[in-house]
């Protein structure tokens, strides 16, 4: 097995996508183990750390890579299965940001409004009984939830000889913020540039759904990827799949455009999978498919359009791939 | 215990949500049996039926209603209670409409493109299986997905004088179309004028998050729904609540508004029923909240904010209607 | 000649279109002169009325009418010329309102920030040099600007039964706040219900693009208008004519969609004078085009799609509606 | 006088902001002569020549540039102003483009209708009698236009290490389409790294309000730009001053935000040119802006908010750079 571990030093970490060169190359068929700072570069440690005074603009959200995958051309796509995530600290952190978030005006939904105010909360991860701690600021109110570690953001570089900063998701993938994006998972990505250029990063204990404050249970983590390269197929935005499910997502805004772009991927996706016209797989979303919210909060919107496989006979995805690469995750897990 | 059955005659059915009276008035404590035609009147029966051809604008959604309960005031919440909601044929149908659905220009998001072909598909129901059959028009392919009924459109008389087409959702409730509408679950309504004025329609056998293609699997049915009347509670936007969760709507456009009623609703209602000041319910809903999407479709789009109510401690909501209407509607079905 | 004088009193205002009878009937041809209370109901008459606390919801907007034309039947267009709107006082008002306009957050972009201050400016009307007053309410900066007497509020009955309130814009006119709607113009109205029932109201001695604080510079208005029926023509959205163009309008949200359907109305009626394909009017709009904004603070946001006629050849307009109407108006205006 | 002339050859033009080097290096007071390519790089030249066949992703929009401003750094403000803006040649084009524009559904607002037909249409321009004249394609309708030069494209090197492909307008300008940047005016933008790294292109003849087609009258152009550098000064969107206005651009979706931007860097600076306060300053735009729609087909919307200096006693506005390049223009006009 071909396993590259990898740790970013405070400066090698990135903060767009595209724009600079690889820190690492790695073959398809590979395991790669990360590790991943949190979104405020490990920089809230506690309540009075307030990130717009312990951060600086630009270099929130850094993200590990970018990784270069050896044969990867535009027109390929990448395929990372997320084998396992797990917190790297006893600890993770929350916030609100001036004018972040989708409860507050922002920089684009601009009003006269004074920001609200911003404040830092401080959870407790267990990973043996898998849960997280919520402690209310004012009173004494706490509360357990599940632990459900995800990756924010994860993404190849753009088309067009774009950068884009780690915030924003787009059809390179990104800061998607979606809570699919978790353990057991394969993201398909369309190669822009040679040898795609991935990166990951944004670690959550977990995240509601919209990641409404603006913030998740922001968290560094552990992770294990494997990689396999799938030559001459497009992937015009970033699926996703697990064991039951194919994934389609959209970005943009206003939100409904996110979830137009989504829907007609997974709708134009079932069709060539299933042979289907259009018309007939767009009947068969509209009434089998599920839409969760990723994010309401960043500089594009992140919708995911889910169907199960079942319903479309189960159906053979980009050559098994994830049947594949789920397969070198165990045989890695049980090492 | 006072059950009362309604079933409407073609002329009774409403088509509006205020500006016509009662057809029938039911006092609070009351378990009402209704039959609900589907959205197209019952005219679509085949493939054949195109909607614009046999059916005529503004006929369309009618609804149920509108009942007056005694006793009901501006400045209450009426809580309605699904008991069951049951298929009324062996057949449901859906289509596409010019015009009309997520992945088609509109009448406001106006293109210079023909519209998409308008199609019928009919679904067969088996309330046993409890499945209903999608079958492709074009080829052979054919799947089973699970019943799930529900209720697409719910309301009451809107507030200032308004009348408004029962396919528009908004703060008097109306056709939000989501999933979460089904039985066992409570859903409160501000009243906005004497007598409250509720009324029912639009069965789906189940429904895709969204609604993508403008339509879901459409059916008349038998509906059982308990009624109780909370005075003296303002309801600002239509709230559900099941055995689990609270859940908060919000309708309008663009989607991102609609999001941020149900989330603004839902951190400050969790506010009000945890003693947490609106920071820290922020901050509890943004990692435990859910987000399911309504419609994508409608003239207003509508999302549902959804919290487990462990993570509140099981607090005292609506002084327990929910529970109280669960109970009649148990004993309800065991007479 | 037909002149009818109506002069509201303050149980005569209406705050909905449709959903009430006619106050009066006016004959196709006839002139009538009108007064129009502003948009507080002419309660906010210092900077200590503050409109939320003088003001009752739902008795904002109020409007003059409706009014019955005689032999006004479905698929009909009304024409409304303009011939006079003069300031009834030397005074008129504008304000903030909490939780209203496009600098804050309102009900539907909600957010949990508090609103901005209520407040309230006064300004000095002066009819003869034709100038508004603006004052500081802090410090002592004054400036005048020009007097551009309009009429953010006309429309019909809405179609499907619907009444709305005053304050929303949409296919049947409503608030669209857009300050092409002086005097010298003529506005085409789509009549949906028997004898079109129209209203008047919401003066402005002057309005900026957009109504960015929510109000305009408010006023009470003597206003006349000449009424004209065009039989079996219909008018989709509202449409203006001046000397030199024809408007189209749009009322919906997003802003684009509003942009969308005024342009897309621009286009196939400037392909119906022209004769020239759609493809082509859609170039010619594109180059020739200016988009006017009316409101981006109402409950549904409005643009405006302008042409100059000579682009078109000078085609003839509506049989010519506007020429006549314009006689008339001069006609009554040299009486 | 410092007179630089640049002419680029093909593989010197740009296509994105940021990401690459400058082509060449200017002093602020010097006045620069270039030639801008037009959108399509001058491939598009007859009615056969569709875009999509003779153009190649992302080689789409080139800009002259990018120039290095000696002294120019992170805080600092450029000042541009455009001295004359004329045609290279004695035609221009215009065309529509699969899924691009305001009335066709496109990769974002996406929809499962097949797209608009692509065609072109060719302008012939008369520079002597500043005209454009319109053929439509199918028929004998023509018409002349108002020529009316201006710059689609303007913009610096984005901040946090960006790349953006030339057809997006945001924070650091790039592709605003708005009419008002024509000869006579002065567009400041925020200096986001050292020597600014400024760009021009996208010549139009002429361009209705949004663009609404997806292109305007688009031509080569041969350009005379005068540059200045404000030390210390921070712009925080692209700003517009012409003799008689000061205007502030926003970009974003939807297109209320656009707004919402333009409307509150116009109120804020507003304030500080005047001492008023926010709310004051609220208020005086509110009744005294106007907002010229930019685009309503890029990847970002642009709106511009525009106010007359006299309303605001004709303060001292960037230093009175405007009124140092304006006779910088004029000496380099007159020579």
């Amino acid at each position: 097995m071909n396993v590259v571990s990898y740790r970013p030093r405070p400066d090698d970490l990135s903060y767009t996508f595209g724009g600079r060169p690889a820190v690492e190359s790695v073959t398809p068929g590979a395991v790669l183990e990360l590790y991943t700072e949190d979104c405020f570069g490990g920089r809230v440690r506690g309540t009075g750390d307030l990130p717009s005074q312990v951060c600086e603009f630009p270099y929130l959200n850094p993200v590990t890579g970018p990784f270069h995958v050896e044969g990867a051309e535009p027109g390929d796509t990448l395929a990372l299965h997320f084998v396992s995530i797990e917190p790297a600290r006893d600890w993770a952190v929350s916030t609100t940001f001036p004018h972040f978030g989708a409860l507050t005006s922002t920089h684009t939904t601009a009003t006269l409004q004074p920001p609200l105010e911003e404040a830092v909360w401080m959870y407790e991860v267990d990973a043996e009984r898998r849960t997280v701690r919520y402690r209310a600021r004012r009173g004494d109110f706490a509360v357990e939830m599940p632990l459900d570690p995800m990756h924010g953001t994860v993404g190849v570089a753009p088309a067009a000889a774009e950068a884009r900063m780690t915030i924003t998701p787009d059809a390179h993938g990104g800061n998607m913020d979606t809570p699919e994006l978790r353990a057991g998972v394969t993201v398909y990505l369309g190669v822009n540039v040679p040898g795609a250029l991935f990166a990951i990063g944004d670690g959550h204990c977990r995240q509601g759904h919209g990641e409404v404050c603006g913030t998740a249970v922001e968290a560094a983590m552990n992770t294990v990827v494997a990689v396999e390269l799938i030559k001459g197929v497009v992937t015009p935005w970033p699926r996703l799949e697990d064991d039951r499910h194919i994934m389609s997502t959209g970005s943009a805004r206003p939100l409904e455009d996110a979830y137009r772009i989504s829907q007609h991927d997974l709708v134009t996706w079932t069709a060539s999978l299933t042979g289907l016209d259009e018309l007939d797989a767009y009947q068969l979303v509209s009434q089998g498919g599920e839409a969760p919210v990723g994010n309401v909060c960043d500089t594009n919107y992140t919708m995911v359009a889910k169907l199960p496989k079942a319903y479309l006979g189960d159906p053979d995805v980009y050559d098994s791939a994830h049947a594949r690469l789920r397969a070198l995750g165990e045989e890695y897990l049980s090492r």
